[in-house]
């Protein structure tokens, strides 16, 4: 199996990733984690010519990396579909800080944008 | 076992196809998946006809896709019901996205309309 | 050990079914799924003279059951309390297609109820 | 491994209990499910001087409850922390069912003082 | 393997740990339990000198901790990034029971300032 599938793939079919974030799993491509931001922290963890050590896997194969599942999932989504799509209860800094440790560097102005127009949240003074 | 079902069925039961999309499991059936939309995309991954390779399945038989689930299980339940329903916490864009991927055409118009008249989402300009 | 319980039980015990139901397993008593509304379909599927061939299990013999879980489960609750309770984040129409499904006719019209105060979802047209 | 203790533990370590709770496991101490409330069923399910048979356990060990788990884990937070705190999206009748159910005295008349303040939920008429 | 790691680390990479917290596993570092807050109880479990007996471990390797996890995911996404960040569904009030307990000090005061400014939950009168 080639670095880093976990999947036995046809010929020319995709490479798929399993990735523990935080305790949670997700799957996908290698093309979705590299295609559209090439230059981020998390394309380069999975490009081949990478001169960074990967993490480590759990014990379904699946990377692991320290940081919250919740805020991921909406970046993994921005990779998959090139849309920062924000459900009700998920909050934009909280994707803004993973965005800015994975280097997904597009996503980074929409957030701002949104946190500056977000009704104050409970609790947060206005100041 | 007759692909894509993974029970061994009754004789006349329904053929029971379990998902993997993007790591999380759904169960259903081949005639949930086919019935309702069989020009979808989604339908014709499950078609016996289908000239197109399904997609791999996981360790435990599920057919992996690298969609987000939190949207995917908006449209299972519109092919399961007829309807779309939307919870509150529940993006209409994350569905409308889903929904031209998998190409379930009839329900774009619906979802577009609940998008017009959604109330701004926190943080998003209103221009 | 008796169908449909799926745990060994004491002489006077329980009989415990799982369900999963569209991916996700619930685990409950066959006291459960028929005391309350015993003309229900969900109650006739686990009734000991039922002529309806139940349907399958899975891998961890838990009856599978294509329908969505987030709507089961305020219906599996409705079923052990007698009380139709919707926490904020679910719809009352999507609780209402499930209770039709399952002919727990009981509730039908308390959801219809709901869905008519309710306040008009994001991006639903009033008409 | 002394009952019903299902992790061997230090001489005066804690004594682990796995719940079952309708499907979802939750892991907690015997001292929580007995300190607070001893008179509570909850608590006599589990003393050591109990008449009352305990439920079952499934194949993990875990003694399986008939109960919704949502409402549950208010409750259990209440017998660890001596407060109850409602997240935004869990209703307190909800969880006021349960507390009658498991005999949890104490927070009953706070649930029900909840309950009267609430802003009347979607699609209650305010009779 | 050295404790209290669960995966076999690469000479210098990270230690990684595994925590069952109320019945939910979640996978990070020994650095993030420890780095942000040393002084705290739960950076003290963990230390390398500590006089503490850790918690015991589950069959998966993983600590547990007879706590909420839903409260303690914000308390370990600010161990990680060092901000506390709130979705909408998450009480503070649960937030702040768990940094107590933890002993993790320097979100109290920010806890404590968004409760204040919180909006009246449902049901809580304002005296």
């Amino acid at each position: 199996l080639k670095w880093p599938c976990d999947v036995a793939a046809a010929p020319r079919g995709p490479c798929w990733v399993t990735l523990n974030v935080g305790g949670k799993h997700f799957m996908t491509t290698r093309n979705t984690l590299i295609g559209k931001e090439p230059q981020s922290m998390l394309a380069r963890m999975f490009s081949e010519e990478s001169q960074m050590q990967p993490s480590l896997t759990d014990s379904f194969g699946a990377f692991v990396i320290d940081r919250s599942p919740t805020y991921f999932e909406v970046l993994l989504n921005y990779l998959r579909t090139g849309k920062v799509i924000l459900d009700n209860n998920v909050s934009p800094e909280g994707v803004l800080e993973e965005a800015r440790y994975f280097g997904i560097e597009n996503v980074i102005p929409k957030l701002e944008a949104m946190m500056q127009f977000q009704v104050p949240s409970e609790g947060m003074p206005l100041t």
